[in-house]
């Protein structure tokens, strides 16, 4: 199958190609390296990615900000970068995916455990993680021609501890080939509106 | 207690005042109705409304518009129509109400049912509601001087039958003075972070 990975170049992303590049023909993407540039926050930026690559058997989103920092002295517009980036940007995928992927192909998005398990600092991530949650929860009843959207849902990676390790003391980590064995059961499996937890 | 209840004149606003008026200052607010206008889309209209009012020991939001529509025709438009008004809505409330109400005071939010249980049309719905439950289990933990934010997640009311029985058929409903418990559970209670489902 032909697969569009968003995000190729993260941490999580990398794990996904390696494990799916096995046995399929992966199409990385990403807003500053892979084959293709997209920006997530920008619908027609999405649109054009489908259309320059042509029909997919699926697309898998490992993509999108949040804002960490403290609610005491939050704004609304620092609420905003997640609501914009890792929320809207993976719906603005999903509201494309589910017309320009083959009959049967599959959306897999991104949340994270701070959406179940809340950290200091993290509102808008909680936040944005749930709404992803919820999304997929809503758009999988609706899905038509076979297409189906699933999440995955990670504890914070083994890889990532250097760059928040200090959000997440006491928290297991979970090494990136392991989180990308519950994308591969979205891509390769046959459900429908599944979050996988990697926790 | 002096309580502001925001989309007081609402299904569930109503039944709120009913029930809270019985022991507290209830203060109505509202978009087009009550004591204070207030526009919750907009950060500075909500911190109009706290000056307005002066300190008060608790706030209460029953409002916020969603989006109810087919997944396959539905627009980033459109689906910012919850995020904006349901979710962003009680964001602002939330982060002026840390700073304004009273040490000990409580902030009680709405989720509704389809957070969890998705309906057809109904992927705006799910998502911010989830979003919503996110933002109270993320903000909860970061709360300071006592202040406490919990939330209320509502089955479809009994009174709300004739516009929006057509979306639910097989749900069962609660009445409105029954849904008013869970917030009385909250501004009454000592419980912070919690989710009050009446379903």
């Amino acid at each position: 199958m032909k697969i569009i990975v968003i995000g190729a170049s993260g941490t999580i992303g990398k794990a996904v190609v390696e494990e799916l590049g096995q046995r399929h023909d992966i199409v990385t993407a990403g807003r500053n390296s892979g084959q293709y540039q997209v920006r997530i926050e920008d619908s027609s930026s999405v649109a054009a990615l489908f259309e320059r690559t042509g029909p997919v058997d699926g697309v898998v989103v490992a993509a999108g900000d949040l804002h960490f920092g403290t609610l005491a002295d939050m704004t609304p517009e620092q609420f905003r970068i997640g609501l914009d980036s890792k929320l809207m940007g993976q719906v603005h995928v999903a509201l494309a995916a589910q017309h320009a992927l083959k009959d049967g192909g599959s959306i897999t998005l991104t949340s994270g455990i701070v959406g179940h398990q809340p950290i200091r600092h993290g509102v808008n991530a909680s936040t944005v993680n749930l709404a992803v949650e919820g999304f997929v929860r809503g758009a999988a009843i609706e899905m038509t021609r076979g297409v189906r959207i699933n999440l995955v849902d990670p504890t914070l990676l083994t890889e990532s501890l250097p760059q928040y390790g200090e959000y997440f003391h006491g928290f297991e980590t979970a090494e990136g080939r392991r989180v990308a064995l519950a994308y591969a059961r979205s891509v390769d499996g046959a459900e429908n509106g599944r979050t996988y937890r990697v926790w």
